[in-house]
């Protein structure tokens, strides 16, 4: 997708305003340069008071006004919260979980393969798209809303489950030896015997439903897009507000949600990402965020929502909500869009604060939003839709995250998938070396470099791909626990890690979690906690060992020249510091030159519309700090001053600097 | 009420004695100055083995050793444990609740809205009421106990909310717009789409239920009592014993009742009170819980409970009995009763001890407690039925409460509305300003300063109120989340705090968790923690900015003279020291003086039945202390000497001092 | 029973097999000294995969090749985890908890006192029975393995409570009293009225139940071991693996079993043992297991399950598993077993690893167990079957460790009755000092020192047994809140400790959790945590006394010869350090000689088949350490070498010397 500009703005909801205010905030966006806003996702209840009933009063009112004061529209389908007249007709839309029926309240509880449910969604889905779409100001639509299976687990459910398991094993007997189920007792002779998956001990078993709802999403996501294509025009787009995990904020890959799969169906990707501000703020969530939305179809990607005041802890300080969205753009964005216009005096988010407080009055948010605005204007031709190009990818694999939430590191440990994610992505962002993430999926032979981070499931075809990337000249940093199991969780019974194990150069057969454990990096030592694998070194350069009495014949870190590549294993955790050395002799390896610049100075870099290279730099920090200009001659863009390469560059707490490089 | 003698007893329970021993019991009672125990309250199933049989024998041996003895009774109704018997009969009268219907066992898990629960504790109350209004022992009545609603959710109970949302709002649009339910797709369109209140993640619609549930406990507590009318006797009293908020001892006002409405059935307000001893003893709760006692029907109130041993780890130091004892009758309470005679051999409450161990002997606490009745008869005369006059009034508030429960001040903070409560009452406590507790339906136009902890929830009637108290000349503490939402929990879409912000000369439209913040007071320091909203000054007097880098323009605390009074305003929350300082200049403009002494030495005062002062002085430590006199010449009670203004008094570790003044 | 040789092996499971390697498996068992298998035991839908269909394949595989190898087999009855359509078929098989009925999956979570149940159980028992009996390589049966009753409350179970209840107490009124059920109001009248015991407050009631399901196992276990009699041949023994409470490994006595009485229908006990290995490593959790299983038949004992890798936390360091077995050996273990052969693939324990790891082949694990057993297998003649002989019972009780359990320390201590009962054993353990575990049914007479510890709930006969014990001159050390409740939790109405006071010469009727409480013993001071008992001395020696301002005249441990005997009592909880003072005093009064040596060098002693001592010296510790041999001269077993009395050996870091000492 391209657009013409940047889109800036937000959600809108005219239904939740405690008076008649709309032409107030109409103005009040159009004097923030605002371009866009998001409506109608989730007031079915609004559209569709009684069943088979329809009001649209709120619909076409923000339609006119957004034609008036020439504002763009990104209608959402309604379909993640439902009208309570719904949920009295069918009560067994509700998912039922392992806790039993839930109950109607919260958004997203409903199942969505239940046909009633499926049914409504169409109707009103329909009846909206007939009612928005020739409204010249609708310039897209998003599916759903960071969709949910609920967990759903009726028998219902099930039955789809059990079908889906005999479609993938017609003979029960090889279903019963992949997953192990003679175990306990758990062996079925009959698919009628299949016991109610509530209950499962199985990590293959369990893993499988999870896959199984992920999979009800794509095609749910699927079948909502297929209904939009029949309505809409071909200058508007189909997108999805993905999310991601969530500690308190997004942090790593959604594990609820196949979103390779699920983006498929769309016209391009849309994020949804939250994080902390103050003295939290990094700036790693967002450009983590940003590459999974340049993942999922290897464009740029819309930021549908992200926090204006957001969660009372989060209140940025002044300048830090500029500093975001410059970020989000230089990570290759194509919209800014806040959650949401206004904070709500009622029910749930009350404190999940908008632009504008309670009060409705423009305050420190609104204008700081506003004064970015209109800086970044003058300078949009020249940053828009930056094209990114990385060196470096990282894998990232749901079934692997469940693996590892099957089977924990430890019983004590919160070092799970994400956690072992990030502490390679992070690593990687303080040392400025954008990287992009791919599935398994995905071609890789074009990068560099490959990271594989806890690649804990990975089917036959996988390994033998990542060997190959190998031996054709890639050089690959393997972190530990890959390569350990198959498609279904189950333990590979072979040397670990399976296949791979001869391009690393090592294996292992036992592992523990680590106390007093060392090793020595670059003559520097760090402490080894949650895991460590007793590797053997088999044909490897030992990069280090573990400094402790009864370990220290086992290797911890190796690398070997394999074919015309490399093989860097990890195979135990350290502190993030200790990384930072490992992946550098690895970047080393393979020729990827590292900025000597390094966070809390962020680097972004990215080739404009006129094939010009833009390069960010951020001050993620309250200190005033310099750096040495490491690009070519260019401008800075936002004063036109004249920079040149070597240039002492100083920048202000929570600043920034965009220079275009000149032309070759 | 009045009563010749101070009420000194506890509660008794022949019928869980291991062997018969009531004339033991009786005569250990009058050997150690009882004159009151407290019966019958929660044994019905010994009342009503089966259903319609009775059996009072127990009941008359107490009642006519009681007579024989010359001991007073209190009846409780016993219909707050009901027995098994009823429950095997009508399961449906156990409470529904978010986690299904709860099993029998524990007390007060039945719905008492219940028809059929209602019709029985109806036969059981008046087939009582024949039994012993005729004893002239019998000097009062206790309604149920501590009554709870057993958060009754049923589909029957919630029939009758929403019976009484249709009568609050007839207009349904009104109802929705009210509590925001277009949010989420929540709207309703019919009063029979309304879905199950257990489900609901609004805030307004979940603090309506509880306030139903709130009103169910009001209307059942005035109906017990409107029966007890048709029997009892002119000379006997009716009360209830009420509870506080509960942290592992007694410490808010109570969330789940509306004392000041429930109280208006009653005669005389009565209270448990619960509290550790040793070196956690401080006389705060005690003081704390009397004040609610005497806010309920502003007038002297009974001590109905109070531990003996109480559990554990509260078993007090020598001489702490003694203290606590005088402590309660210093606030003005007319009765010092304990829970309860003898420890339980079984069940549940086996390590909540009585005055009486297991081992059913005298024991130290017996011996304290009948030295301090015979102390204290040696000057009851003086001392009893203490008049209270405080020139400060805190107002308390459940809905506010319930507010800060739905939308709590942080994810991690522990700061609830009792514990901002606390804060103000507890430095209040600790400088020796005694103060009342007042509804926002109570006048307090009659002191000289108001206190405003948190009062999340207040109507614009309320708000205007406090305006006006203001604008006549009160001095006003308000704190922080005061004015910002309306009786539904609905946030004011208006500059904030609502309606009082310009007699403040303040406002705010944002607000955060603050980290690495501190204000100046009175040039000492002070951290800021859980909450601050950053304030304008718009033309008060700013008494504190913050301290940091990006907030350092914002107001914390202001003070501004408003028509003849003047409010002071604190935005934030940092230590109790802190707010001593406030308060302290708060009391300089409302011209109250504060007592040069402070916590561990604790005064309390008040006018006795001769209309002469009574001056306690506590010394609420394990050291010996000293303090200087600051009342006028009179004498010590206990021991009859001479005590003249200015004279250094000594107090032994937890001893206390009783003067009372001579007459001018 | 006896052995010819000690069984080595572990449970091995053919059927988990992800590839036929049948012949690979045993004969890398046979190269390991292995002579046992243990088979059969979980995997009920493996023989019977449908209803009355039954397939024994793997049985007659793995029985044909240990014939073929030599191997002797233990065979378990697959009665612990149900198939699939046994639980389709009779869903109510499953136990209902007070969460309801329990989903199928994990195991042992079935009612075992359902009749479908049983009726299927029955069938599959005598079916597997048929197939193996005429086996000579079949030493055992195991019955189901580490029964559990799961919390089983359905209505039906709840009616046998009812019923064996109504033959304990055929008068419901002394069921009552007994109980306390006037208390709140929960007294019956008919047993038809008796309540869900799901929902009970009463803690007599919750522990006469948690009773009622300990005795549904052993009436299970003896129904299995009755039908099992009807098959096996004389030379067949029958055992069955018991457990322990678990905090993350074996710790004390098993809560949910009577052990006691579930051994009597087996010919030999057999223990499940998994403790820490690596730096955790103390051998305390093996002496303890140890001596429960000497104590459930007054015998040598069986241990079928330790770990070989274990958990990931576990992995032992070199010669840790070497000294395990040994130490398992030297407490009087006929038999090594391991759980289990293989790391499991898929499923729930894949990380609970066996011998093998998860590639099947030979690791440091299988190496270090086969040395141990070709090192062992040269002395077998002196070590094998050493019979054990202890000077110092310590009685264990699960009734009392319920009644604690029902009313704990205090809210916040972990301090449970196992936790009081392993810091005597400890204690004992650290000193040296072997002790035999009895229970209040047995004969205790000839032992020279009794401990007691937290005795909750003991019958009248049993505290008149320990008085008499002491007065025909035992030493007794008994622990705080031993003697306070009879059989059924109900705290006695008498001078506390029941009738043992007079023995003790001390009483209280008080006790409080301490805060800044010390204690003296022998000059050193000790803080005083978690419990105290204010004790009056009154005709004891004083001990120690509490030093604190208000417990300073109160006595904290006292002792007094009493009859020829003595009794030393503790009323509070403190280091293990001083413990093991007052120990030493005790075991002085006793007459037992202390070994001078301490941990961590354990030292075990036992007499062999040619009636021989042997002594055990085991360093578990990471160092080297020395001690001085405290035995008569003899021969060190391992090195053929000869040892002198008060010769000093050393000993590498968890290494072992195996002294028999030459005949008198």
């Amino acid at each position: 997708m391209e657009f013409k500009s940047t889109l800036f703005g937000s959600a809108y909801y005219d239904e939740y305003m405690p008076y008649d205010r709309i032409d107030t905030d109409f103005q009040m966006m159009k004097d923030a340069g605002f371009n866009v806003i998001r409506i109608a996702e989730s007031t079915w209840s609004t559209w569709e008071p009684s069943d088979n009933q329809y009001d649209f009063t709120h619909l076409h009112r923000m339609l006119d006004k957004a034609t008036e004061y020439g504002i763009s529209v990104i209608i959402g389908t309604p379909t993640y919260a439902i009208p309570p007249w719904l949920y009295k007709k069918y009560p067994d839309i509700m998912a039922v979980t392992a806790e039993g029926p839930l109950l109607y309240g919260h958004r997203q509880l409903h199942d969505i393969t239940n046909p009633h449910f499926l049914f409504h969604a169409e109707r009103i889905i329909r009846k909206l798209m007939d009612e928005v779409k020739d409204y010249d100001c609708v310039i897209g639509y998003q599916l759903d809303n960071e969709t949910r299976a609920a967990d759903a687990a009726s028998s219902e459910t099930q039955k789809l489950f059990v079908a889906e398991l005999r479609k993938t094993y017609p003979d029960i007997n090889e279903f019963n030896r992949e997953f192990g189920l003679d175990y306990w007792s758990n062996k079925i002779d009959s698919w009628e015997d299949f016991p109610d998956i509530r209950g499962t001990i199985n990590g293959s078993l369990s893993a499988a439903y999870k896959r199984f709802l992920r999979n009800r999403i794509t095609e749910y996501l699927t079948w909502q897009a297929s209904i939009i294509r029949e309505y809409k025009r071909n200058d508007q787009f189909i997108t999805h507000n993905f999310d991601y995990s969530w500690i308190g904020h997004s942090f790593g890959i959604q594990p609820l949600v196949n979103q390779f799969d699920a983006a498929k169906c769309m016209d391009i990707a849309g994020v949804d990402i939250y994080h902390p501000c103050k003295d939290e703020l990094t700036g790693a969530t967002i450009a983590f965020g940003g590459a999974v939305g340049r993942a999922l179809k290897k464009d740029n990607y819309l930021v549908l929502e992200t926090e204006a005041q957001g969660r009372t802890d989060w209140l940025a300080y002044k300048g830090q909500l500029r500093l975001n969205a410059y970020s989000h753009l230089a990570s290759g964005a194509l919209s800014v869009m806040y959650w949401h216009w206004h904070s709500i005096h009622n029910s749930f988010e009350t404190y999940w604060k908008g632009i504008l407080s309670h009060d409705l009055k423009a305050n420190a948010t609104y204008n700081e939003l506003s004064a970015f605005r209109h800086e970044m204007l003058s300078i949009e031709d020249r940053i828009r839709g930056l094209k990114k190009e990385s060196q470096v990818a990282i894998i990232v694999d749901n079934q692997s995250l469940v693996g590892i939430d099957e089977f924990p590191i430890s019983d004590s440990s919160e070092l799970d998938y994400n956690h072992i994610l990030r502490w390679f992505y992070d690593a990687c962002y303080e040392m400025n070396i954008e990287c992009d993430l791919v599935s398994v999926e995905d071609t890789f032979d074009n990068y560099q470099m490959l990271i594989v981070p806890a690649l804990y499931s990975a089917s036959i075809g996988t390994l033998n791909k990542i060997k190959d990337y190998i031996s054709n000249g890639g050089h690959a940093l393997i972190g530990f626990k890959s390569g350990f199991s198959d498609e279904e969780i189950k333990v590979y019974a072979d040397t670990e890690p399976y296949i791979i194990s001869d391009a690393i150069g090592a294996h292992y057969d036992q592992y523990t979690n680590p106390k007093d454990v060392h090793i020595t990096i670059d003559n520097k030592q760090y402490e080894v906690t949650e895991w460590m694998e007793l590797l053997y070194n088999d044909d490897a350069k030992v990069i280090a060992s573990y400094d402790h009495k009864y370990y220290k014949d086992y290797a911890a870190i190796t690398c070997k020249d394999y074919g015309k590549g490399s093989a860097t294993y990890i195979g135990c955790y350290f502190s993030k510091e200790g990384l930072k050395s490992v992946i550098s002799s690895v970047t080393k390896k393979a020729g990827i030159d590292i900025p000597k610049i390094d966070y809390p100075i962020v680097k972004k870099t990215g080739i404009n519309q006129y094939g010009r290279r833009i390069n960010y730099y951020f001050n993620y920090s309250s200190d005033e700090l310099s750096f040495v200009y490491d690009g070519r001659d260019g401008i800075s863009l936002l004063d036109n001053s004249d920079i040149r390469s070597k240039d002492t560059v100083k920048l202000n707490d929570w600043d920034l600097i965009i220079i275009e490089e000149n032309e070759e």
